[in-house]
């Protein structure tokens, strides 16, 4: 694929650093095949760069160590945190070394009164809401894997609660990074709220390790709601159940999620979990809030999707049953993974307006349907949020280029429609043709004068986010 | 005051960019002392710095124009909203040209649908609440003044909604902006969400002119909710008023406002609305929901506050009622100045993590005191954001300066307890000094990396920030 050409290596610069790293950090060192392309890459289907070497610090002494070697080398440093990224932020196209940050699982303070916690981004968000159990609050940001905390500030990560919730953006109070200089960054006070100087935070959350490497974070948590509420509904069209979506969000119901399975998902499902809901789009809420709350919200959805058309309106406050309402979300990538045995997923990202989202995702169904792909759609569609999962044969070298066509006209479609070509899954490298298409040439220049700024050697995560 | 030097003038330039300008804007070009006056500031202690001429640009074009010339001639640009910021933004301490944005007051779009709304910079809160009047949706940043959303998303803006609905960083969804290039950026998308690239808006709202020139936004918009209640408590003490906010924030409350009134400030507002509330810590909520939602919300913070030792409890979701029991509030700054009639009030700003809140409060309190000020405390508690109103005879240089002292001394105090400088006033010239001690010397290098990436003539609001 043409976006995932080689950059230029600095060889030797590479061959020193790996060697004083290799004797500086010994066992916490490796230059083995397996090793480094884990490190390349493992969940996308863009084509393995691995890292020349990858090292585990522990500390962020250790991180200041490694990028100050780094930097007097001009050699690569890559950010790696779980590694479940789909658009190829860890590959390494100019070689370099993998900063694996799994060693740095820290939980440093737990501040119940003023609800956030201070974590080392090697903490994964399952990790930390098990810390949390006893303390009544939870991180409430969900992208579906178990990603490291790092990982997910440093991609702008979201998912299915961030209709409610928000994403990284709105959940990470301050970080420490190593910057390109070596020196560690604090970007912002412990307070809920501020407005002193430029938004460091915001500018870290999402950079995709092109700028810094986090060392540590501190995170907004919610308090567990005393009850939640499942709902769901099933609706005649895509258009019909965002037109129910709509009016839900219109109306002010505080939906903690609002998900989308299309009627080729729901059939996944059905096949998959043995279920039988009727073949056609479908809407799974949750509610979170008091008893009463939750109930008279479920209720009022059910009458906005009634009259949206819906049939089959269901909820539960019960624990349980909220679990079997949800079931067909639950198992919906890997139902989906059954329609086509055999095959590989690519779960590609785009989010627009709300009022465009039915003519976005029917639009997709039909061109997926013209190409002859098969081709389930779930969304964020609160949000406007959706996801096309075209399941590839990815022998089938015409069929994986096929696929890079739909995934570039999507893009287009969606950037045409005032929307973005990633509303969750980052620019990475399989984005990085669109994002000028989406945001024009100034913005362009402003991100890369930013770079030259703060990276003017370029050695952090070169060849993302667009940026060379 | 000596963080009010001002900085050195190019005088040649100015001259000719003065003589280029009014040329080409004629009646909307002006260099009379009042009106240059009036755009270095209004409602600040700081001492006035007027700008060398005002334009009135009504185009983003113009705006351009007016760049461009700036730029060729090396001249400051000082962007100029309502001028109700508090830390001297708009004063010009270089000179240069005040880019009054008043004429720039379309609405441009209202997607009602997708809750958005697309504006001019000129365009102030108040009007756009008046044009959305019949569309059931409300833009819910309220930070007191009326001021115009162009200058509320160049200092992040918030006040008392923020605890529910978030700062303008939260709410500005994308913008556009007149780069020190002459150039128009665009940062985003239409969409909700986003992880395309750096998140350019977000490093834009709140750079305080300082990085470009805010031409158009686009701003989330809320549902009006379907019912409202009002709620109020008081407090044997500051400490007392404090629990009951943590526990309601943990308790997932969904407050809409939550605000103290400090004992002093309650005996102010005691006298100028002829009230008869307890002269104790006073705590003011708001709840937005649904009918069942707000009265069971309200129900619950009182039994909240009454665990906390509060007494009086009040509450009702009737609007007239709504607003008596908010008169205390909204009364706050006037009443306050009539504590010590002729004298101006000078409202500090600082944001500590929510349980530091009562300490900060109480020792704020006991400092003022000491240093015989009369000085009452509002706060937008949920946030753990308060205002100090220091009442200064301004004609008595010692006082000011014992004020001036007094400001510093709260600032360090809230940077000790992890707290920040202004929790949503901004930097501006006032609290340049207090940046770098809350934040170190790595943010402001990376700060000044970016300013001088993106502005390297330094043309865009010198001297503000901290930046020099």
């Amino acid at each position: 694929m043409a976006i995932l050409a080689d950059l230029p290596r600095n060889a030797a610069g590479i061959e020193t650093a790996v060697g004083v790293l290799q004797q500086r950090f010994g066992p916490r060192f490796g230059t083995g095949q397996a090793l480094r392309e884990q490190h390349g890459h493992t969940t996308t289907w863009l084509r393995n760069q691995p890292p020349d070497a990858v090292v585990f610090p522990e500390t962020c002494e250790e991180v200041q160590e490694i990028v100050r070697v780094c930097a007097t080398h001009h050699v690569p440093v890559i950010p790696f945190g779980t590694g479940t990224s789909l658009e190829g932020h860890v590959n390494a196209p100019a070689g370099g070394i993998s900063v694996d940050m799994s060693r740095m699982t820290r939980i440093l303070a737990v501040h119940q009164e003023d609800m956030d916690v201070v974590v080392e981004p090697g903490v994964t968000r399952k990790a930390l809401n098990t810390h949390l159990r006893d303390t009544g609050l939870f991180f409430p940001i969900d992208p579906g894997a178990d990603a490291s905390l790092g990982g997910m500030a440093a991609t702008n990560a979201s998912g299915t609660c961030a209709v409610r919730y928000g994403t990284m953006k709105d959940n990470v109070l301050a970080l420490k990074a190593v910057m390109p200089s070596g020196e560690v960054m604090v970007t912002a006070a412990r307070a809920r709220k501020t407005s002193a100087g430029y938004d460091l935070t915001r500018l870290m959350v999402g950079s995709e390790g092109t700028l810094g490497l986090i060392t540590e974070l501190t995170l907004r948590l919610q308090g567990i709601p005393e009850a939640a509420s499942a709902a769901t509904c099933s609706f005649p069209s895509v258009q019909a159940a965002c037109d129910a979506v709509i009016a839900t969000v219109q109306y002010g119901l505080p939906v903690a999620r609002i998900e989308l399975l299309d009627a080729l998902t729901v059939k996944a499902v059905n096949a998959y979990s043995r279920l039988s809901l009727p073949e056609t789009p479908l809407l799974l809420l949750e509610f979170h809030g008091t008893q009463a709350g939750v109930t008279e919200q479920a209720e009022v959805f059910g009458e906005i999707a009634g009259d949206a058309g819906g049939t089959g309106f269901t909820f539960t406050t019960r624990e349980e049953e909220r679990t079997a309402l949800w079931q067909a979300r639950h198992d919906a990538y890997w139902a989906s993974l059954g329609l086509r045995p055999g095959a590989k997923g690519i779960s590609t990202d785009v989010c627009v307006p709300v009022s465009r989202l039915a003519d976005c995702v029917v639009a997709a169904q039909e061109k997926a349907a013209e190409m002859g792909f098969v081709a389930p759609v779930v969304g964020h569609v609160g949000d406007g949020n959706f996801h096309v999962l075209l399941l590839i044969d990815m022998e089938d070298a015409a069929e994986v280029a096929r696929a890079e066509h739909y995934v570039g006209w999507l893009n287009d479609l969606a950037i045409g429609m005032g929307g973005t070509c990633t509303g969750e899954h980052g620019i990475g490298q399989g984005k990085a043709a669109y994002l000028e298409r989406e945001l024009g040439p100034e913005a362009m220049a402003v991100m890369r004068a930013i770079k030259r700024g703060i990276d003017p050697g370029n050695i952090f995560n070169p060849g993302k986010v667009g940026l060379g």
